[in-house]
Order: C-alpha cells, then sequence, then structure tokens
C-alpha cells in the first residue's frame, strides 16, 4: 500500500466503482423497473387514489410479510411515522427522549412534535449508530428508577423511550441495548427509515422495539413519492397508530365524530400502489446494494487514509449508503473531498450536522460526544443508487 | 306545494337528480378524464417522484394563476397546510384562535398542533359559516386590546387569528370579517380547503386573509391523492412556509444544516402530476357542478319542509357539496332521512358533529352556538360529483 494521503488517488478509486459516460452520478436515485405502472394506472382507473384502496392494505400486508412484523401502517413520511410511534408509547409534554446525537433532522423534530426533550447519545464506529455500552455507563450514573419510570436526576425530567437510528442501514447493535432499556424502564422506538431490508442477527430491523418506522422517501432503498410506515408486534399500538393517523375518526358510515387528538398521516393510494411495485424488487434491490458495497470495499482496500464501512458480523444490512470513513488525522481534507467530487459531478455528502449543533437543539442535555463528532469528521456518503450496479452489469454483459 | 312533509318524496326528489342504473351512488368521486395518466408517467419516467420535482413548481403555478394569490405552496394535506399557516402567523402555545364551531376536525387540531386553544364561534345559515356579525358583538363584551395584541378578558390568553372555513365551497361574508379583525387586531387564516372555484365579491376565496389553505383530498373538487397547499399574497410568509414544510434545511449542496424546527410536509411530485391534470379540467368540473346544484334547486323548488341550499348574492360557489336542508321543525327526521337513503345506495351524510360536544374540545371557550346548533341539525349532504352531471348529459346527448 502507498503510504500516502491522496485526495487524487481516492477520487480515481471512487470513479474505479462508479458507472462511466455519466455527467452527473446522485447520491440515490430510485430504480423503477417493475409494475410501477401498471399498478399507478390500476390505480388510477380505480377512482381510488387517496387514503382508503386496496393498495395501501396490501403495501402494508408485503412490509408486514417482509419485515416479519405483525402490524405495518402506511403513513405519509417517516417524521410523521415517529411522531405517532411517540406518542402512542406514551411520550408526553416534558419527558426526555433518548436519540443519537448524529441523525437526520426527523428523529429529533418528532421529539419536539410531542412536545418531548431530545437528550443525545453517543454513536460508536462499530454501527455508525447509538452506542448501548456507553449509554449504559452514563444512565447509571444520571438516571433514576421511580415509580413512574426512569427519571434524569439532573434535569428531573422522566425519561420515556429512546430512538436507536440505524445509520445508512447499518444496525445498532440491539441486544446490549434491549438490557439497558429494560434496566432503566425505556420504551424502544427503532428508527429505521434507512434500513429496510437490514438485518440484526437474522432479524429485521424494526422487529426488537415496541415500535419502529420506516421511510419511502424519493432517496431510501424502497420509494413511495413520500412514504413511510409505522411497525409493530402489539395489536392495540397497531389500533391506535391506525385510529391517530386517520384524524381519530370513529367507524361509522356517515357520522363524524372523533374521540381523541388525530392527524392526517393516512398514505394516499396512489403513492401505495408505487411503493406495492417497488416491494416486489426488493430482495433484488438488496443484492444489488450488496454488491457495489462489495465493490466499493474492494477497491478502497488498498487505499490509504480512508475505509469503506463494513457491516459487523452481527448485522446483514441493505448499504442504503455506502460510507467513505476518512482516517481521523485525515478528516481536515473531508470538505475538500466533498468540494473535488461534487465539483466533478459525482454527489457525496458528510453526515448530518450533529443534532446538539443546530439552534433549536443547542439547549438540549446530552451526554459526552467524542464518538458521534469523530464520525461526523470522517464520514462522506458517496453513490450508491441500485441502477449503478445494474448498470455495470448491463455494461460488462454486452461487452 | 303539497305541504306534507314526506320522507318519500324527498327521496323521490333526489332519485330524479341523481342518475340511473347505478347500484351505488358516493358523495364525491374523483374525476379522471384528463392528462393524469400522461403527467404520472411522465413523471415516473422522470424518476422524480419526491418532493423535489418539475410537477410540484408547475402545481404551485397553476394555483396561483387560478386562485390570484401571489404564492402557494404545494403540502401534504390540508391538515399540514392550516399547521403551517398558523406557526407562520406566530400563533403560539396559549393562544386562543377562533374557528366555527361547525367544521371539519382539521380546522380544530391544527390550532391544537401549535399548543393553542380553539375558541368557538356561531355560523349563520346564509352562508353555512361563521357569522361575522355575531362574533362583532362577541368580541365587544370578551375581547380587549392591549399593546401585545386582543385578548380574551375571561380566560386571559390572548386571541391571535380567526380561521373563517368555506363551507362545502360556499364563501364566508368575508368583508363584515374583515372589520372585525382589523378592529381586533386578528389574523385571518382562510380555511378553503372545500372551496377551491369559489368567489366572494368576485374575488377567489382564499385572497383575503392573510394566509390560506386548499385541500385535495379523494373527496375534493380536485384531488391529488392527498394534499394541500398553502396560499398567500405575502412574500416572506410565502418564504417561511417553504422552509418550514422542507424540515427547516438550509439550502446547501451537501451541507445539512437547519436553522429551526420544521415539519416534513411537501407535497410529492408524483401527487403533484396528477394536480396538473386535474387543474387543467378544472373549470370544467365548476359548470357541472354548478349545473348539478341548479338541478337540485329546481328539483326541490316545490318539496314541501326542505330546502337545496343557494349561494348568497355576493357569492360564486363551487358547490363543492350540495346542502338539502330540512326546515328546523322535520330536523328531528334527520337521521331517519340519513338512514334510508344510505340504505338504498344513496351515499349522504350529516354535518359534522359540533366541535364543542367532542371530548377533546367540549373545555374550549366558545360563544353562544345556536346557529351552529340549528345548521348541524338539519344538514345533510346530498351526492355532488363531477362525473354525475357529465353521465347524464352524455346520457342525454346519446339518446
Amino acid at each position: 500500500m502507498n503510504r500516502e494521503f491522496s485526495l487524487d488517488r481516492i477520487i480515481k478509486t471512487l470513479k474505479m466503482v462508479l458507472p462511466g459516460g455519466q455527467e452527473y452520478i446522485a447520491l440515490h436515485e430510485p430504480f423503477f423497473n417493475g409494475n410501477e405502472w401498471t399498478y399507478v394506472k390500476k390505480c388510477l382507473d380505480s377512482g381510488w387514489v387517496s387514503s382508503s384502496g386496496e393498495y395501501v392494505s396490501l403495501f402494508e400486508k408485503q412490509l408486514e410479510e417482509y419485515t416479519g412484523v405483525k402490524y405495518a401502517i402506511a403513513v405519509v413520511n417517516g417524521s410523521a411515522a415517529l411522531h405517532i410511534c411517540l406518542l402512542i408509547l406514551g411520550v408526553s409534554a416534558g419527558d426526555e427522549v433518548l436519540i443519537p446525537a448524529m441523525t437526520f433532522i426527523a428523529t429529533a423534530n418528532a421529539v419536539s412534535y410531542c412536545g418531548a426533550i431530545p437528550h443525545f447519545v453517543d454513536c460508536e464506529a462499530r454501527t455508525l449508530g447509538l452506542n448501548p455500552f456507553k449509554l449504559e455507563k452514563y444512565l447509571d450514573e444520571i438516571a433514576q428508577i421511580r415509580t413512574e419510570g426512569c427519571f434524569n436526576k439532573i434535569t428531573g425530567r422522566r425519561i420515556k423511550a429512546v430512538v436507536p437510528m440505524h445509520t445508512f442501514g447499518q444496525p445498532v447493535d440491539m441486544d446490549p441495548l434491549l438490557e439497558v432499556c429494560q434496566k432503566y424502564s425505556l420504551e424502544i422506538i427503532e428508527d429505521a427509515a434507512e434500513s429496510l431490508g437490514s438485518y440484526y442477527k437474522g432479524q429485521h430491523t424494526g422487529r426488537l422495539g415496541q415500535a419502529a418506522i420506516l421511510s419511502f422517501n424519493g432517496n431510501k432503498i424502497i420509494t413511495t413519492g413520500g412514504g413511510g410506515a409505522i411497525l409493530t408486534n402489539n395489536e392495540s399500538l397497531a389500533s391506535l397508530a391506525r385510529h391517530i393517523t386517520t384524524q381519530a375518526k370513529l367507524p361509522h358510515p356517515w357520522s363524524f365524530h372523533h374521540d381523541m387528538q388525530g392527524f392526517n398521516y393516512r398514505m394516499p393510494n396512489i403513492n401505495a400502489a408505487l411503493g406495492c411495485a417497488q416491494m416486489e424488487q426488493l430482495p433484488g434491490f438488496i443484492e444489488q446494494k450488496r454488491e457495489l458495497a462489495r465493490r466499493y470495499q474492494e477497491a478502497f482496500a488498498e487505499v490509504f487514509g480512508v475505509e469503506i464501512f463494513q457491516e459487523d458480523a452481527f448485522a446483514h444490512s441493505n448499504y442504503w449508503l455506502n460510507v467513505l470513513l476518512l482516517d481521523e488525522e485525515y478528516s481536515v481534507q473531508r470538505d475538500k473531498l466533498l468540494e473535488l467530487t461534487n465539483s466533478q459531478g459525482i454527489m457525496t455528502r458528510p453526515a448530518w450536522t450533529l443534532m446538539p449543533q443546530l439552534p433549536m437543539f443547542q439547549h438540549c442535555p446530552h451526554m459526552d460526544l467524542r464518538g458521534a463528532e469523530s464520525l461526523e469528521r470522517r464520514i462522506i456518503n458517496v453513490p450508491s443508487s441500485v441502477g449503478m450496479t445494474r448498470g455495470r452489469f448491463f455494461c460488462q454483459e454486452n461487452s
């Protein structure tokens, strides 16, 4: 290995993996190569484009079968799904909810929507997600179990739940987290927005907490335009979620009666039609994405100063977004690399600005965040679309 | 006129207007007879199905041109649009917002989402909407202007805004309402969810307040599956709405920075594609709906004990849902009529349960609600789909 750090070499290596002949390579593009048109057209022809409709039920059934979670409730997006999960699990105004410092803003905002306060937890390089061991040590210091639940001794507020987020599709180490949560009576809501198709010790992400969410935004592994889902194995939580997401309207052929505060969060049928077609292709998408990850790993194996993130032994990841990790000492080069790649038509991005650095969350409680801070300095996401490998496969077949 | 009240005669008269040969006649079905499939297919082919995409911009431009309001921001639904309008106009936790007692739950829920308290206003038979004259008298009694705005002398809370809702497409009498709001420094947010295509004194509903909302749910005059829009003539309010509805992310080619609490509320491109096709047909839809209203009015002119609601001289209504109004003395027959029609495959419905009768709003302040109470007892919505008259037109042409 040439032991000299070179941005030029990194970019050349990227280009070896990326498909040639394209002026611009997106970070993640949707891939429509199945029954998308057929189902969307059927949906239009039926006239049922809105929240009642057979594709919504079918899509939910597909999600249930694929993830092995008993109940899936399709909603307008992942943010809405998170909001409802927090509500149905009893997160109230003034509660604290533990979430990773490095996550998309939706995780933190959903906590705020409930009037609750995000409390930021450190992340680990092994999974890119919440560090359960550090969390336990931290709770040993600051938390106290009372009859009404777990309380933060410093702020005096109740700590109600933890939201592990499976970053870029990489599963959080759930077993030790489950132990911590049992010890401290905390509910777990898995933010599986990015991890449809990712498994932890053979279980699909989203199966291990009390509830979980998925996202089908345009940049996700499958898309419904905009969309999300709530997952839970608990029948009464599922019923409650269904009720709250349809404005809490009581079923009746004509009367309008609502028995609690609700939301207009259900997924329209036309979006679900798209989802049904996408779900049929998901196993193929995963194969392609894992193949792309393998190619990145192979290509960068001998490149000095960087590595491509690889799943842990307990994980089987969808590799939603591949992660190029700069060695800590070269993290000062991150922005330069972002500039060079983006200016050459290769879309790359850093991790999200850490939540406690944003103005609306800077006064929220947090533990020592050295792990997340280091990851945030070092992460660069590289193009990871499904179509990318497929294109290359075709090229190879044709040549 | 036969001066005897007869449910049988009412149903026979309904059937004279309704298209024959159908087992079930919905209250309001969507009508796709334009470029829906072409645009949705183009959208799928482009790969841009999510929130960034040309159909979103095009749909917004169509709405701006049609309504004459300067800025339209397409969002996931009318509830989200209301939530954002309240926020951008400065409604804060603990404020009161005046809304009609007779409205869909979304109006009241949106107020709750802001932590504010709905304060219920009476409605008038002339418009089916908020009664501005009664509101003025009421505010003269309970309201007080201070330097920080209008305050409720009884609750001590600030009254920040009024949300007139143009019920079933019928415009509220806006001129006297504008006067009251000026007198009491109240913001006006028009809930025009049902009134796309309805005009007040030649101005499209939604042009007269500081902001307004539209809905494109499956049962509305045009549909995007699920969808809504924020309307405002104020550039800075429009920018703020756009910012908040996209998770308050600051524009940057790769960096993720957010400067305030935001929401994931933007309309996906695939839904906007549907909306663009629907907007092209809107003028025709309005013609057909006004023709249907005319037929109902004609058919029921000589039927004793009921009337079909007719727009006021200041209004040009889209007649989204036609309203059969029972005379007060026959309002006890309402549920019987609902039962009979629905059991015969003619979908009808009453007005919404009045908001202060719902458990979550029963402790909220309200004025005397005699007008709304009477309307709620007397209203029955009758089938009003666009396709209905069209079907009949075709039959006549073919016969």
